[in-house]
């Protein structure tokens, strides 16, 4: 949180100008609209652009980028403003580009399992539409994101134990690069050795490298049936054990979540539950009626060798609803156990071997340092969430609260994992992308520089410039 | 296949003389080696390079770089040799480097399920030294490739459409930079939203970008239970259709593979096997003992409303083994049905609805043009495999070959998918990744000229420097 941001510039009126003729009524320069579209849902403070350009297709992206790259104007996608780590801070000024009128579902491929969506579609937009279909789009990163936003942070959230994470469910985009060409990455075969996989650069590029403006996405049958189940644990240990061993069965497990004594207790009083306060396992399964039988009463077995407590499945709609929408919740209990504090959502993600250690020296730094914050993972991947509580007004409280977020980082990066599991680097964690890189920060930046010789795709994001 | 190629070049004998210092009696030029290391297993001839170096090390691969990057040498990688589009040929002499003896396994993570492994170790290895661990790693493409090879060219194989492709199974790589430098591009962690997606841009680069000198791959559960099954159709359309209800009704299936007649005559001669001239699936299930029987009689319901005949499922070893070794010797098939041809393997990949259409007219265009060629598919991914089988001898055969392979890859693009799902392009398809990519392969220019601006690494694979 160590930057210096000195605001909007003044941008060129010559541009500004030119701007308008282009884009008419959909350029905002609203003080409103410019605050607005200058914030996520992290802790970054907003930091508007210039101006906001609402875009209806992929030939006015290209048309915008053109414009931009000639007056050497930054441009900051926009999606549905969901991102944690500032990814739309206008850190440089420029014009952010307003993706959300480009929202159409363009083509469902029924017999392929695939979807043609417009980089604006939110996620649960597109889950209503192919309800009927009886297929679904897995990633369920918590917040009702765009898909192109979700594609441009390498999102997941609770299922990509079974279905994989947006990297793993992208088939081909469309982008447009800084200089306004419009290329597409791939085809809608399911597999390709065909060149550079420039799929999976553009994904998790957080927008500094082009703006995808259309995007073919995997889909998947809704399973015949669906189970889930809730069971608690004496330790961190018990609970991780049971999860490994639950996948090296082979148990094909289609959300397996953990959540620690003190998210239990938010999530206790906040959707009046009475789960027991220990570290705790909510898990589901998706498959036949046999196979999710199964899977369940495996998983039981496994849970009873190491202590779990209090196992209960079941396949009821609605008490399953409740056990999700408890956990669903999960953000809205953390900030109600604070009503003065405002929540800094933060992650790693470490090897699965590693990760009860992580949590519990997390913890352990936490009540050292007398802070609040409940801790939720997607325990499958090595995942997990740290929902610091914090009053930003504190200056002493948010240092110990940037103490124990370094050492957490720290400590992820030196077991082997990562700064971040899900929610990117923005401009909140550059400096542990260094840290957990390297010299593979410099191939980063070679590659930069190519695409974006000017440095005009929203600047100050995922690295610096200069090393 | 219309390339030019002048043989090896007259190496700089300073640079001959500086290697020899360095690599001693690791530097090879007789003339019986450097034929070997020119050639792979596909059609295309060997074209020796000047020099074979056998390196031991990732230190004696960055100096080997550094070397041939001061004297501006071709570097070619090499791993087992068994790559399909000529990616090992010496287009344009410099130096091989043998990589077979870095084959160690360097550390099994158990709880992780990962691995850390060399480039050299091949597949076999892989699976026979993890054997007793009760983990297995699942990407077959058949042949008995070294993993930095398999990721090179994003290799996959039978079981691709439940484990997925080498795309999705390596977790991190370290690789050598054309100037020397050594990066790493990920952890060890399931998931990572942390800058770009350097390990996905190496996977699949054909070793134009770096030199892969260090893997950690994804590792799985030897299951539970295994079972197969065989079935036969009267149609293409009636077995693929199978496969896309098989495949929406969300079974886990692991291997499904589609053999049409010419391919089951030419096994049934080779395998002594009987099994009728007609379009056929193999199939196998991987789960529990109560899965791989539920597994087996949905698909056998499904397969009984599309006609299929014959269906019978098996969970005895031998069975298995007898069936899955006649897939796997389907290449000798294909090479005993005609003594005189030589096998020109050629791989496509389309959306899946398009597969028995794209599959049905290529058997057209082959008997039109009166050419024997058993076609077989990873049917699960829209892929599938022409064994063309060609006198090269005979040139106005291979015209009719070129031509039936023109029209084959055309209309594959044309129809939503990919000039190659899991061969690479080597230098066989550069033309057809221009057809299928377009301007994108500008994008992919731009990054081999931001990371290899000399254009050392193995030249002339994947992507012509200027378009």
């Amino acid at each position: 949180m160590n930057h210096s941001i000195d605001g909007a510039i003044a941008v060129n009126p010559e541009f500004m100008d030119e701007l308008d003729q282009l884009f008419g009524e959909r350029v905002s320069r609203s003080d409103a609209v410019r605050e607005r579209f200058g914030k996520d849902e992290s802790y970054h403070p907003s930091i508007p652009p210039d101006a906001v350009v609402t875009v209806k297709d992929t030939a006015e992206v290209s048309t915008l980028l053109v414009l931009c790259q000639r007056f050497r104007i930054p441009v900051i996608p926009y999606g549905a403003g969901t991102s944690l780590e500032g990814s739309v801070s206008a850190l440089h000024g420029g014009v952010a580009v307003n993706l959300q009128e480009m929202n159409q579902i363009l083509k469902v491929n029924h017999d392929d399992l695939d979807v043609v969506v417009q980089p604006g579609v939110t996620r649960r937009q597109l889950n209503d539409y192919l309800h009927d279909s009886g297929l679904f789009f897995p990633v369920d990163p918590g917040a009702n994101a765009s898909i192109g936003g979700m594609i441009s942070t390498r999102a997941s959230g609770t299922n990509a134990v079974r279905y994989g994470t947006m990297r793993e469910n992208v088939l081909s985009l469309e982008v447009v690069m800084a200089d306004g060409r419009v290329i597409r990455t791939g085809s809608r075969a399911r597999k390709s050795a065909a060149g550079y996989d420039l799929t999976h650069l553009f994904t998790g590029a957080e927008g500094t490298l082009g703006i995808i403006t259309e995007i073919t996405l995997k889909l998947y049958g809704i399973p015949e049936a669906i189970s889930s189940a809730v069971c608690n644990f004496k330790t961190l240990d018990d609970a991780v054990a049971t999860v490994i061993e639950t996948i090296q069965y082979g148990v094909p497990i289609a959300r397996i979540e953990l959540l620690d004594a003190v998210q239990i207790d938010a999530i206790n009083r906040y959707s009046k539950t009475d789960y027991p306060l220990a570290p705790t396992l909510f898990l589901e399964f998706h498959g036949s009626d046999a196979s999710v039988k199964e899977q369940a009463e495996t998983v039981e077995a496994i849970a009873d060798e190491h202590g779990g407590a209090d196992f209960s499945w079941t396949t009821n709609t609605e008490e399953r609803n409740r056990l999700w929408r408890a956990r669903h919740d999960a953000a809205y209990a953390c900030k109600a156990l604070r009503p003065d504090g405002q929540i800094w959502a933060t992650d790693v993600c470490v090897p699965i071997s590693r990760l009860a250690e992580c949590i519990a020296r997390t913890r352990e730094d936490l009540d050292e340092n007398n802070l609040l914050a409940p801790i939720v993972g997607h325990v499958g991947d090595g995942n997990f969430h740290l929902v610091l509580l914090v009053n930003h007004d504190n200056e002493e409280e948010v240092e110990r609260a940037n103490r124990v977020h370094q050492q957490m980082v720290t400590r992820a990066i030196e077991m082997g994992g990562t700064c971040t599991g899900e929610h990117g680097i923005g401009y909140g964690k550059l400096d542990f992308l260094e840290a957990e890189h390297g010299v593979a920060v410099d191939v980063m930046r070679q590659i930069k520089q190519a695409l974006d010789p000017n440095g005009i795709m929203n600047p100050g994001k995922v690295l610096r410039l200069t090393s």
